[in-house]
């Protein structure tokens, strides 16, 4: 570990150690961000409606408002790597925005908005560089947390590569006092554990950050998004217990809506997002997004059960059901139990799970009145040992709630 | 090889000889197929709607009427495995479809289709059980040719399931002369050369069947569709040369409009099919397929490719493109070549591929007038010479027709 962050983290360690406490992410973060659908795209001339530059940002919120999408709760835009000049500014040793691709600056762009009722996050890393190889906030996190608070940014991710892993249980909580220090309130959102190789002290994370990534970077793929389910139902080291208001395991962007998912598998990643308290960060190009991935990405009943604010993220049961279907609850501040059968095969065609509700750990002797969460449709009242027969789609979730009686 | 089948062949090679001349499939046939979608579902008590019964073809029959699917060149209605009883007449030999999932037989059903301007297809197989243990052909074959042409049978697919793939050379040819004799044509589809192991006579397969399946099944995975269209890529044996005219290679189904493929893989799907002039048979439930699904099967541009009366499938060039995108040519009638650009991979958004017409073997000096195959647009005129840059969806194609000027 560098000395000077040991020396750095020794002295903030009591303040440190009182937690995060900003206020923020009482419910998961929703909003957009970058990376999933545009990358690192540089070059300007050759798409110049697509790479990363204030003018992506600026065309990313005016269609958040045009498709009413605060409405439903969604209101980060956030810019992800690529953003800076190669270099720090010489004299401030502050980052700075790319000149050609940012000519209004970051903080017109957090003006913008504002000004739209939005909110403005950011990016950047706990090595000495990005990712992308843009400078690193190693050595320069006072400034960089200032330069983001002067900036009025909302929230920032906080990348962990060109990092030592091993440095991870300090630099973020450094970073972290940095930005409470500024006294303007940052989301921190930040890419933990996923870069360690060591146990994790999930404990330390829950105090530190308001997201936290411990699964691998989302792609546009099915393979990649049952990957982190499944990672999210093996729940190693019981992470799941440290999500909550103020907190929450982050298990990447959504994508629904590009190129690679089906319209049930969209569904499922929605729904199962959902049953996480996961972050909802979209990554679509809200330009050309289809109808129906918006009305996957506008239904109010699956963001509710993201947005319960009792925050309990869903426990996978042990059922051994044909097909790999696989049976997800998650406990609602009204007393129901939102309910996930979750098939990550494909027969070709939907499959049939006869069970009881008290197989499901529904065990409440007035019975339940079951809502089908997608459509919203009642499917009738049943108690606990009646027989309790669902048709579960390939790829696909049937999302139900379950309301005691 | 059984001793009964040998002599049989024997007896009728120099008939065989002949080759195939039905008339039928002068461009690849095009229609509706169960199995995919619907598989071996018996239990019509608590699958009425989704069973394997006489009530299933009429519904899609309906369906391709109302949704005019027949004006798009799709007219065949195919039952697939699962249809007879689990035993033949005890006194004729014949084969008995299965008296309570079709009531009305097979004979019905097709006076059904042909009343409504369709085709009735069946399925039997080579060996002595069908893949389902539903009883098989052989040592039947001239009965149930005879049956099937009794019944009034439009096309006959023809499975190898439980036979000695040894035998297929002589089987599938056997079969083939009784239907012939039979005197009412039937499109004769082989589920050969898929069974075999040795090296595959194409040429035998090509006088005899007007469809031969050499790829495994297709499943409603997108792993599943771009691990065949890598098949047909590789060519092996170059068995595209014994495509054409009244025999086609069959890549299997389509599985558009289903639960596992994004729309692009869809769309990509539908059009390396029209690139190889495959067999375009729709497996999906036409009463809910999606509208974006359906635009796809419907696309008037995109058939046409598919009938082309050329007949020419389409070859993969080796261009070393980046994000393994590929590059197809076929070569159509009026002298155009149509062209797929086609992304296995997906890197989250569109890529810049900058080529040249003269690259992909398009040389002529007047040069070309292109066309996006999928929505008609055009997209100007080029020199062999002059840089062509075109985007390519993730998981996607770009299909375009360039006539020399």
């Amino acid at each position: 570990m560098d000395k000077m962050l040991l020396l750095l983290f020794l002295g903030l360690a009591a303040e440190i150690c009182s937690g995060l406490d900003n206020g923020l992410a009482r419910t998961p973060p929703m909003g957009w961000l970058s990376w999933e659908r545009f990358r690192c795209e540089t070059d300007c001339t050759t798409f110049p409606d697509s790479c990363i530059s204030e003018k992506l940002y600026m065309a990313m919120a005016d269609k958040m408002v045009e498709l009413n999408l605060k409405a439903y709760g969604y209101e980060y835009v956030n810019i992800d790597d690529c953003w800076p000049a190669k270099e720090r500014d010489p004299e401030t040793g502050k980052l700075v925005a790319d000149p050609d691709r940012f000519p209004s600056g970051i903080s017109a762009l957090a003006d913008y908005m504002h000004a739209r009722g939005l909110k403005l996050g950011i990016y950047e890393d706990f090595g000495v560089q990005t990712c992308a190889k843009y400078p690193g906030s190693e050595f320069y996190m006072e400034i960089d947390a200032n330069t983001f608070a002067e900036w009025k940014v909302d929230m920032v991710k906080f990348d962990g590569c060109n990092s030592d892993p091993n440095d991870s249980p300090y630099g973020y909580p450094t970073m972290q006092f940095y930005m409470n220090k500024t006294g303007h309130p940052m989301l921190y959102s930040c890419e933990w554990p996923l870069y360690e190789s060591k146990k994790t002290d999930y404990a330390l994370i829950r105090k530190t950050c308001n997201t936290w990534r411990n699964s691998h970077d989302v792609q546009d793929t099915w393979d990649s998004v049952l990957s982190i389910i499944d990672f999210y139902g093996d729940d190693n080291q019981n992470f799941s217990a440290y999500t909550g208001p103020g907190g929450w395991a982050d298990p990447d962007m959504l994508v629904v809506g590009d190129f690679g998912l089906s319209y049930y598998q969209q569904k499922a990643q929605f729904g199962m997002w959902a049953m996480f308290s996961a972050p909802l960060l979209m990554s679509v190009d809200l330009r050309t997004i289809s109808q129906e991935a918006l009305a996957i990405l506008q239904n109010r009943n699956v963001i509710a059960i993201n947005q319960d604010p009792l925050g309990v993220p869903a426990k996978r049961l042990d059922l051994q059901l044909p097909n790999s279907i696989s049976v997800w609850t998650k406990p609602l501040a009204d007393g129901s139990t939102a309910v996930a059968f979750y098939q990550e095969g494909n027969s070709g065609r939907p499959t049939l799970v006869s069970t009881t509700l008290a197989t499901i750990g529904l065990a409440s002797g007035n019975g339940y009145n079951v809502t089908e969460v997608f459509d919203g449709k009642g499917m009738g009242t049943f108690k606990p040992s009646s027989p309790f027969k669902v048709l579960v789609d390939p790829n696909g979730i049937l999302l139900l709630k379950a309301k005691p009686m």
